[in-house]
């Protein structure tokens, strides 16, 4: 199985995902500006994961790009994360529902927390398969934001404790962190592209 | 990131919203075709927002066709421009359910106005990252039916204080306007074309 | 816009109608085997619908196979089929629901008419784009199946006034007249594949 | 028609039943922890199915990667295979609700024997269509998996006379079998290639 498999039905599963999270936002009988005041809350997590979800179909393929080939636990691990991202639109309408009270917030960060321990297993497979010289591990460097991201999903979820809002505040920025430009995957791939020229140019040479 | 990537993922989402709309569509209990009148009028804006996601997907291509490269700004601006639209399912069934009445067709203009506005930052920053020579930007030209439906939608919106019917009505002919056929990306990208034959064709002799 | 992305796009939107029928079998709340069976006719309908819009997609991508470049007229049509096609889920859950009374059944085959006759003027589209000389002419020949099909549903809806069940019987045979094995648009391409090489190896000697 | 269109079509398929599946389990109204507690049973048969459609994705993938023309045959038998995977929302949905009692428990049984016997149609159909010497027959091998778990389908329904919690059981195991890794199709795939080149080899020497 080639990456672009993987690539293509994990896009399906996304684009889905990112689309049915708009159905938890019922249509409201009434026809005033007032009946939507109920639905704020869903609209803004719906927001707030939509975002999420961009995130991670945007480093999802980052990540894919630097994978030569599919392997069984390569394919699991997919399937894995693709599991996470599923309970999305479950854990959006309930924190939106019940106006980001303590549970579902904390639920959410669990969610949250989950897909981001699978993207991380997923990133280990695909350099455990491509043995010492991966690309992908030179690619991630010391991924300062995947790793701050998991640190901030468990303060989160430990902050519902204490007041819901100070949680939703973390959520936010940690979304807002992946905003800042990274081409760290791009140049490595571009490197190691000029290397692979040099060294064919020192070869035909 | 190819645009190849970006655009089967829009039309992923694309296809999902333009389906997803018809479940607002609720079947009926009883089995008489008076049991299908009070569905006219949800049935009639479904139309309406079909065509409407049918001249966004034909438009996003032709746009993403003019695009050699996809950086950052260029996807976060499409994932905007895909937001607005997945909001289309909930304005159809609110403004259709409540048989066109004054805010819910507002809201769907605002929508409308949204992802208008989604779709011209796109094109901007696919231009900016073409640099000088932009190909989209010659293509577009004065892009007289951006800029018309513009103003449309805000007539539109600004006209259901008077009457929802004509707002409805201005919707409607800022549909038709993208029906009048238009070949300025194509006829750009042929001459671009030509012009780089006619460029290698110097280079050769 | 090349045939690839329009089957893309039309191949999304089919499977999201052939999958999204299925919701309109809603779980039972008992747990006996006696809950399901006022779902039989629900069922029996998603059966006949899956295999209709089975058709239309195997039906499509044949036709698109012999289509070379994709202009603003066959984009329109194919949208208009798209159209008819994403009303099934709701025509089949209403027709399902009243169990295959007269006015259901006769909007069904209303709604099965309407994909025809946008199937045939998407056919006649292509045709015209590709002049004289058009592949798709040739290959479809003399489309029994595709004339006897809008008879038959024109006959079906007929016959709703008399007995839905008759009208039942008609819209069963004109689905399974589909699966008779037909390989005039193969063969015709084949043909011209040949002809092509023929005259290529005249030119070459 | 080539394979590749049959691959993105039932792509698209089984990533619309994947995701839509988690639409079974509905919102809570409550924002306590014992809210989501009726829903577990709906959660735990969601995870199961989830496991399954990737099982499925995963080896349909496999086989069609040894497909290299689609006949008709092939077409009908693949749709027919979506057909019975189509109705895993449904089944999951109301053994989920039901609390894995008997009935529902058979049913869900069922449809997996149906989309399991659907499958090996669909194996048959296409080793038909590559004749006597083809990939697909030897990749295959004795196939125990297919075998095994066809038995153990059976078994899981005949069970639930019994006891839903052994049929249950014996389903989860008919699942974990397939994370064994299995690679015979790749090497079946590896070595006709190696014959290919080493036969290439001999008619250039």
């Amino acid at each position: 199985m080639t990456p672009g498999r993987l690539e293509a039905f994990s896009d399906g599963v996304i684009a889905i995902i990112i689309t049915i999270m708009v159905l938890e936002m019922k249509v409201p009988h009434g026809a005033g500006l007032q009946d939507l005041r109920p639905l704020l809350p869903v609209f803004l997590s719906y927001v707030l994961s939509f975002f999420y979800v961009g995130i991670y179909w945007n480093n999802h393929h980052h990540m894919l790009h630097a994978c030569t080939s599919v392997t069984g636990p390569i394919l699991w691990a997919n399937l894995h994360l693709l599991f996470w991202l599923s309970l999305f639109p479950f854990t959006t309408g309930w924190m939106g529902e019940n106006h980001f009270t303590a549970v579902p917030t904390a639920l959410y960060g669990v969610v949250l927390l989950m897909a981001a321990i699978a993207y991380v297993v997923l990133q280990q497979a695909i350099i455990h398969a491509q043995g010492q010289n991966s690309i992908l591990k030179k690619a991630i460097g010391r991924d300062w934001k995947g790793r701050l991201s998991l640190i901030l999903y468990i303060v989160a979820i430990a902050a519902t404790l204490r007041s819901p809002w100070i949680a939703q505040a973390i959520l936010v920025i940690a979304a807002l962190i992946w905003l800042i430009p990274d081409r760290r995957i791009e140049k490595s791939l571009a490197m190691s592209r000029d290397l692979a020229i040099g060294s064919h140019d020192k070869a035909a040479s």
